[in-house]
């Protein structure tokens, strides 16, 4: 970063030397794990900016958006639907936090039994070291979790503006009429938040927007198919967290742009890792920025991933919403009827989910799927259970990891997927 | 037991040797910490032989309804309206369990960092031990928390007669709607499992007995008000924990036997603990017999618990239905009225509940609130934050404890309740 953006960072009260720190770690991280990668797409170049302007460009867009009076919205789910906060042309920024940071603070408010993910929001907003979380003016939390739906409470505390979804935990039509009470409560928050009126031709406008973004997003899932693929796990993963709060109509753009890329490559039979190489589809729990954690180890020792069933990935992304509806009631229907589809593991049963991982398995032809799941998240933790007994039942090799943010098992987690490649290969 | 329950069990499936394994250690609990109390009613001889025939009798009772046609449905949450199920003559038990039996085969199944209630379950069903299990024509899991929501996924495998209501996390009048509409999904599965009809006369039948078994356990939370207390914690521990399984007429009787006996003792001044002996009040999870860990140090540190905020206490046993309804339409909405006010942990904020607290702080004339949580259970442990904090505001001194069913830290648990007692005295 070149431009001096401290005055900014000290207006939104940062502490600059904890952000300095955070800043350092995170530059070292992206220039060890990506930028040391071989044969990268051109196209990542406007990742590597993106990420490079991460706390500086992108929160000098977000303050100069509400310097003109538009406001910024926090969300911290994929359940929280971006059309709307679209709609009423405020800006949605994605929270969740991937990085240790702060969690002897965090851990004072929380247990310690309380997973990485909670952790870290709470460990960066305690150390006032999080922009986008200071630059927001109204925070979306969710009921998803145990973890998450209690930890709000204890937020609410230092950060008194944030408002809290309830998401429902099975598919009947009474819960779908939950989801699509709170989805018009929402739409009323936001407008008494930004002083607009969602009209049809608006949430029309949002929905364009987010279906665009995830069609580009399907578009680079579908080339990861090739054999050999395209582009590396690393750099789609930072693809998916980078759609999180990015400008959507600028990042489809590049996402598009780096997609005739790989169309190209595909075409020549050019691929970033060549063909035999393990492949392998994560399965499991969000990874937001910095957490590049397991998908550096797979492709550090000799596989590449080929996708994601995660929320940062497919789970996030996949459906669109049907935008032909003329008429608001129609358009919220559309819009409910896309979100309830998300195969999430806090629904009970979720039979869906194994049904994605086993279609994702067969489409981007993996060799064996890798479960992830963050220590103490009981919904994927519990679930990786019955993941794997179907893919194993099935003949998919799977390997069940469980994590945190530290790198305290990195070596572990190495020679565990180090053998796991190794019995796929044989 | 004199009678030879072996072929009883032999025909339940139960593991003999595992399942004598099990009692031994039950009966010789029962010996150290409930019959070697000093001063304890008359009354509590009948649950002295209620515990007696725990696995015996009243499993007779149960084998023998389900002879005569009736069905046995097993429930894990204070949550599942027990006046349904009286209401087509079946007979409701509470299965949560409360020992350390069976982990290692739970711990196969299930995440380690799993709470020790669900572990449970799990233990005495994959050993074989627990004939309210066997018994069950139904078992009636809920979506409470992320741990029982999905462990009841795995649970099916082993035991397909499961059926899961959900439950919801907010207050809202949608929320109302998804109960409504679930008691109503139940009260059908009910009727088809029972082949009976639902009429407002049997509804009425249930929430007679129910009431009335509520009645019951109110008046003896009111005499524990008194000072001298006239009952130990222990004894009333065990009474709520003996309403879940217990015939519900039978046993209101010896309530009501047991309330006019302590009336008496409190007309007399007479008490189990003198007077000047620190009266807490213990707030948070449930404990199923036979956990009694807790109320035991408490007790024998020279303090006497006078209440419990907990589905087996007060969380469980309060408010009534309201039964002047006349058709089965006004009666289940007046059920709905009534469960939808429990102030469990699951709901999103939960201040009733804190207030509640307050109320039985003041009414129980408690010095001071023994907050008691299962190691990993969100709800609870990350509310705890909330209750001491207002707690403490009000000037009520508070002691947070997580613990399991294990006897490891019973030691260190001792040292923390003690020194919380001689700080209360002070």
């Amino acid at each position: 970063m070149t431009t001096d953006y401290k005055p900014m960072w000290t207006s939104l009260g940062l502490n600059l030397e904890k952000h300095d720190a955070l800043l350092d770690v995170l530059g070292k991280a992206y220039q060890d794990i990506y930028l040391s990668q071989q044969n990268r797409p051109e196209g990542m170049g406007y990742l590597d900016f993106v990420m490079s302007e991460v706390h500086g460009l992108r929160i000098k867009e977000l303050q100069d958006a509400r310097a003109a009076g538009r406001k910024v919205v926090g969300t911290f789910c994929v359940f929280v639907p971006d059309e709307l906060i679209l709609a009423v042309d405020a800006v949605s920024v994605g929270l969740c936090a991937g990085a240790e940071f702060g969690f002897d603070e965090a851990e004072r408010l929380l247990p310690r039994n309380t997973c990485a993910l909670i952790k870290s929001f709470f460990g960066f907003k305690l150390s006032r070291v999080c922009p986008y979380l200071e630059a927001s003016d109204l925070l979306v939390g969710e009921t998803t979790c145990d973890g998450k739906k209690k930890a709000y409470e204890i937020f609410r505390d230092v950060q008194p503006n944030i408002y809290v979804m309830e998401v429902p935990q099975m598919k009947t039509a009474q819960d779908r009429a939950l989801l699509r009470s709170e989805y018009l409560r929402f739409k009323e928050a936001l407008e008494r938040l930004s002083g607009v009126t969602i009209s049809a031709e608006r949430l029309k406008r949002g929905i364009d927007l987010v279906n665009r973004r995830r069609s580009a997003l399907a578009r680079l899932a579908a080339l990861r198919g090739a054999n050999p693929v395209p582009v590396s796990g690393l750099d789609a993963l930072l693809i998916n967290q980078v759609a999180f709060y990015d400008n959507p109509a600028r990042f489809t753009d590049a996402v598009e742009k780096l997609c005739s890329e790989l169309e190209k490559r595909v075409g020549k039979g050019e691929g970033v890792a060549p063909k035999g190489t393990p492949r392998i589809l994560v399965s499991g729990c969000p990874m937001a920025v910095p957490n590049w954690k397991l998908a550096a180890i797979i492709e550090g020792s000799g596989g590449v991933v080929v996708g994601e069933d995660s929320c940062v990935g497919e789970r996030g992304t996949r459906n669109l919403v049907d935008d032909s509806g003329s008429d608001i009631d129609s358009l919220m229907e559309a819009l409910v009827e896309r979100y309830f589809k998300i195969d999430c593991a806090i629904f009970t049963p979720n039979q869906e989910r194994v049904d994605h991982v086993l279609e994702m398995a067969e489409k981007y032809q993996a060799d064996g799927v890798i479960h992830y799941a963050l220590q103490f998240c009981s919904p994927y933790v519990v679930e990786s259970y019955r993941v794997e007994k179907e893919l194993s039942a099935r003949g998919i090799p799977v390997l069940r990891i469980e994590t945190d943010y530290s790198q305290e098992d990195t070596g572990q987690l190495k020679t565990r997927v180090e053998a796991f490649l190794e019995m796929i290969r044989k």
